[in-house]
């Protein structure tokens, strides 16, 4: 289809793929009211007496909801395209997850939730390494798991400092000064050490991973923070292989900053104990880099004496089309932590041996986690191996991201003249990893309205940057559900305005 | 037994109370191995491979563990009076929690995880408003959940300060300069405000919270922190009815104190927007003060417009005998925002309605807690009811309490001369509130050799502060279950050195 002139028919039409391999799924959207509906605006009322709702979309039947599928209070089915915010690996009531909570063997584990830290079960050795450290790393075989995301950052930062202070004062008990003064939050004991992060960042809103998040203003404002360095991350253009001497000036202007930064903080006595960073920044703006980018700034980590944290909350569990996005990379040694959430369904934190806290209670909560969801986690990983997902993954994402391409380029029959209308609408940066993909629109206005429009047509789909669509499928979804949603995104962009 | 003589024969023996009420539990400790055993033993090895391992105790096999009883996996079974740090509402296993994870209706709420803040299920305000809100503290009708408790008290502050500083801008549209200073971390979108906590409070380990913990310096070490005021808590004598006077005094100096600081740190620039203080503290040593001092520090912030916030992540969930430990204070308005996770199952707060963050993704996360948590709760307030729990748990307290009474003054029978033996070990300061109660022991080492010894001997307890012991047993720990823990703890008293 490259070779397409402006005057050719290009409304995009599904391939006729078959829907075969997601049985217990529904076969299509099927709207019957506006979203939110009457039934979901009533209970956004009621929930209005009891929390903010500004951000409520519409509520669910998470009974009725099934694989790519999920269906509102108003019998409305949507296909689903951003997940709960790139958090369900498998869709919705899986049957392999349904059995597994049916097994009466496994009903003490949702019932009784241990202090992990001090009194695990018998099975935990067994289900971390049937799980967790199956999809490890290279070279990592620690890993402590945490309630959530932002949990997993703030528990790894802290790694990091504690790391980076054994290191500085040679591995020797800490003094009578650091006990006293870190006990009233003051330096030695509360050392000024800082995390370097970059703009259009997201870690989490909690106070130390907030002092690294910087996507939007709304989740900053207000907020007390830390003066740590801010390294721009690289602005590319796309498609990336269009634009590679560009995009590595680029990439090499922001990685001389980082460098610089890290010798300005050392100086201003705020030394850089750790770098954090997304393999694609999603909340930012589905902002890219290149594989040469990452494996230069884990260099220049190395050789500061920094940590290099890499934040795979939601990236990791397979939606690039390999676990981990880091994977492509291709490094034996891409990071010192590598941080997880979402898709994962339970939080934590992979970790070099060297990164492990000297003594107990250092990393410490009560719950240090939730067996229970360790349990869905070795049955999702069971999923994606039995019914070979990652594959899948990159099947669907190339037939989803070469649709992207088209419909940015793409022209329609109006009346009897041809225009070129998308392009107006799409700013031509269609960019993706596997599912993982995102198109821009031309203002955040535009945006919004087409989210609106898409899902009352019944796809939905969610936001990220200033005025990128971010597209979050489920490793379940097929190269069928790519091309039914290219239709019916296309029938949305063509009838705009 | 309050007019007991020297000479008298003391060592307690149990009331012939009856086992009757928590029908689904063992009738007793049963010990095979010293604890931890060589299962235990073999699986820490095991999990070290893979995490630090030095807080482990020994590993549990849920399966058989029933009510009060928590059995390892070398076959000892011993009475939880821990549960879990203070994490289990009634009991391992509860046949009512059990019913509820049969149901298949159930099912979904487990399988399908939502993002709650823009997706919630159809059943969450109705949810919400029969269980965290049927015990909502005094004077609050919303509530926010979150994952675990750092999570609800990180939140909790930053709807603290987004509440001052709106109130400081006069709700006006903050500026460009707050705007664009924050997503660099600087004032004035990021200001110099402060939280006032309390020495030897614990409210999380995540950074934010961590600012606020001075209980242990292992929590805080090399963790960089912010310049926040800390005032003391009052250290006061027990038992509190016998030192009104010096009590009073000393709670009188810790509230000047609090005021002097709040002066001080707004005259440095950074303002107090918010004092957060438990009702005891908990992980700092089981100290108390009297309600008259927790009225006057709210009238304290209320006066100089701070926000006053009540963590009851330990206290909450009615092991004080109250659902609240802040009931105790007797007051309509007993605070701005109240916070919980453990025994509430689910982590969140509930706050006034101005402390309402006005705009949505201000307070936000991908899960804000989990319905199934809330599922839970739902149960476990249908048997504190269906129990009468919060009188059981006055009764047993009442038992409890009087019982290390009689232990600190307890005389034994040696031989043939009478030695007073435990005031050696016991320090005098038995203390607490429902069964939320504590021991102090005369040194750290005496207390770990306590600790272990009553392990093997089937009674599971934690430590707190620096030389104390702290009794967190769960909701159904009868008048039954003090007498069998008493009679054992007073033959190891007896027989320590």
């Amino acid at each position: 289809r490259k070779d397409r002139r402006p005057g050719e028919e290009t409304v995009y039409v599904s391939k006729a793929v078959p829907q075969t391999q997601v049985d217990f799924e529904y076969d299509g959207p099927c709207m019957k009211t506006s979203v939110p509906g009457p039934r979901s605006q009533e209970l956004t009322k009621q929930l209005g007496e009891i929390q903010n709702v500004g951000a409520i979309n519409f509520f669910c039947n998470y009974e009725e909801s099934r694989g790519n599928y999920l269906v509102d209070v108003d019998g409305n089915r949507m296909l689903d395209v951003y997940t709960q915010i790139s958090s369900i690996p498998i869709g919705y009531n899986h049957p392999a997850l349904l059995k597994l909570m049916s097994n009466p063997n496994n009903l003490s584990t949702f019932v009784n939730r241990p202090a992990l830290g001090i009194l695990p079960p018998e099975t935990f050795p067994d289900t971390l390494t049937d799980s967790l450290l199956s999809v490890a790393p290279s070279g990592m075989t620690r890993v402590q798991t945490m309630a959530c995301g932002s949990c997993s950052n703030e528990n790894a930062y802290k790694a990091m400092f504690i790391w980076y202070k054994n290191k500085e004062r040679g591995h020797n008990t800490p003094s009578d000064e650091d006990v006293s003064t870190c006990m009233v939050n003051q330096a030695p004991g509360c050392p000024d050490l800082s995390i370097m992060s970059f703009m259009g960042a997201f870690h989490g809103r909690t106070l130390g991973c907030l002092a690294t998040t910087h996507s939007k203003a709304i989740h900053k404002l207000d907020v007390p923070s830390f003066d740590w360095p801010i390294a721009p991350f690289p602005r590319l253009r796309y498609p990336l292989e269009q634009f590679t001497r560009e995009n590595a000036q680029e990439e090499a202007r922001c990685l001389e900053e980082v460098e610089d930064l890290i010798v300005k903080w050392r100086q201003k006595g705020k030394p850089v104990a750790g770098i954090v960073i997304e393999p694609i920044q999603a909340e930012g703006g589905d902002n890219h880099a290149s594989p040469n980018f990452f494996r230069s700034l884990r260099n220049i980590a190395r050789k500061h004496g920094c940590a290099f944290h890499v934040d795979e909350v939601q990236t990791g569990g397979g939606c690039t089309g390999k676990f981990w996005a880091h994977e492509h990379w291709g490094m034996d040694d891409p990071a010192d932590i590598v941080s997880f959430s979402k898709k994962l369904l339970t939080g934590g934190y992979y970790h070099k041996d060297e990164l492990q806290a000297d003594k107990a209670y250092r990393i410490f909560n009560t719950w240090m986690g939730d067996p229970s969801k360790n349990l869905f986690l070795s049955e999702v990983l069971n999923v994606i191996r039995r019914e070979s997902l990652l594959e899948e993954v990159a099947r669907s994402g190339r037939a989803l991201l070469n649709g992207l391409y088209e419909l940015q380029v793409c022209i329609r029959k109006r009346a009897t003249s041809f225009t070129i209308i998308y392009p107006s609408i799409l700013t031509g940066r269609a960019r993706g990893q596997g599912t993982f993909c995102a198109i821009d629109v031309c203002d955040d206005a535009t945006r919004t309205s087409i989210l609106l429009k898409a899902r009352n047509k019944g796809i939905l789909l969610g936001g990220c940057g200033e005025r990128s669509i971010r597209f979050r499928p489920a490793l379940i979804f097929k190269e069928y559900h790519v091309h039914l949603f290219l239709n019916i995104f296309n029938d949305i962009l063509a009838k705009h305005k």
